[in-house]
């Protein structure tokens, strides 16, 4: 906790990652990082704003805090900005009728969207559901577009579970957006419009925010690129070329 | 023929592309395109030297040439260039050990190449093999190696099935690219050695010699910077947009 303390005097909120920093995916539903749980709670008892700012896409949010609090975190579902309900947000907004290709897991989040004659087509950490079927599904809908909108839950290369690395949704978003030849909208980090909608909810400016994650591109990278602070943990995807 | 005749004039060899061209793939093996087995017969009759020329990577060269002949296409295996076999000569080279994620059907092809230790990754149109367990062992191998060599066959973006559009290799690359952060290398079109290599076997100069297919990239595009003239067929994934 030494190194947090010193990074985080004059700040007065904190963008916690949850993927990789406060816990690794896996069978089982996955293993608290070691210090995670403690580090929360001593976070929480101080005067910081917290937040948790997740590229998660393949569990809705319910789903997801219920396993971090079985894992011992101290975490609402009020306290999470995910990707998928701000998706669901720019929908409604623009009148878009997604064809998804989610995981099942997260499917929940979009009960109450017209799916209908399909507008869209909405990308997510999908894992075994990115079958050469379902992907060509997805390409086929934009292609019968006028103007295809292919919209993804971030641009992540790869996340850790405890059996190794796994490919993550950017690649597919990239596979898609070759075939198309278009360029897909990213909701998530590094967005700035999803930090923003993050500092927004604890009400803290971004010079006076860190952003804590293992992802030197999304996490870091993205953050700074919004004015904020950021930290890069030695765990989860954490490389030392990074 | 009036345009194909007009076209050809001066020129002493023919570059001929096979999917959307000569036939449409689908279920039961495809579909002749109309006129096209005249077409290839009469260029035959002619004193115009053929090549057939193709990014076809599901099927071996023995599979699709007997395909072709029972559609009623005079070629032979020896007449057809394909990224298979000029893989194999360039693993054999440069000593490398393929991990192969291809379609069964292509698989007899490197039949005598040594596959134990992988140092590379081999990529071709998989079709349904493009599952995600796949995609990420492939993945997996390329990050296990401290020089990660990935070899695509071709890059193109989609092909025309009988039954419509289907996701081709190239958006498959494009995601194991940005997942690893390297960059493929594509023997087939648009590669200039491919072409090359297929001026070589009858002898033709490039300034000598048209292409003839239905992809504005693969085939029209890489034949022009080889230094050949190029016809687009309107059939195949031809688009008026083209």
């Amino acid at each position: 906790m030494a190194a947090w303390a010193e990074r985080l005097a004059g700040v007065r909120g904190v963008l916690l990652d949850i993927s990789g920093v406060l816990y690794d995916s896996g069978s089982g539903g996955g293993t608290a990082i070691a210090g995670s749980v403690e580090a929360v709670a001593r976070l929480k008892r101080s005067p910081l704003k917290v937040r948790f700012c997740t590229n998660e896409s393949q569990k809705s949010r319910r789903e997801l805090v219920g396993l971090l609090q079985r894992l011992g975190f101290d975490i609402s579902e009020e306290e999470v900005t995910a990707p998928a309900p701000a998706t669901c947000q720019i929908l409604k907004e623009r009148g878009l009728r997604p064809h998804l290709l989610v995981h099942d897991g997260v499917r929940s989040e979009f009960d109450d969207i017209n799916m209908s004659n399909p507008n869209c087509v909405v990308i997510a950490d999908a894992g075994e559901s990115f079958s050469y079927e379902n992907m060509n599904r997805a390409f086929q809908v934009l292609m019968e577009l006028e103007n295809p909108v292919l919209i993804s839950l971030g641009k992540g290369r790869y996340y850790k579970e405890t059996s190794g690395l796994m490919l993550d949704v950017g690649g597919y978003m990239k596979a898609l957006e070759y075939a198309c030849g278009i360029e897909a909208e990213v909701v998530g980090k590094p967005s700035p419009e999803f930090f923003k909608s993050a500092l927004q909810a604890i009400g803290v400016e971004a010079h006076q925010a860190i952003m804590i994650g293992d992802d030197i591109v999304g996490d870091v990278g993205g953050a700074q690129q919004c004015g904020m602070r950021a930290l890069q943990v030695r765990t989860g995807k954490f490389s030392p070329m990074d």
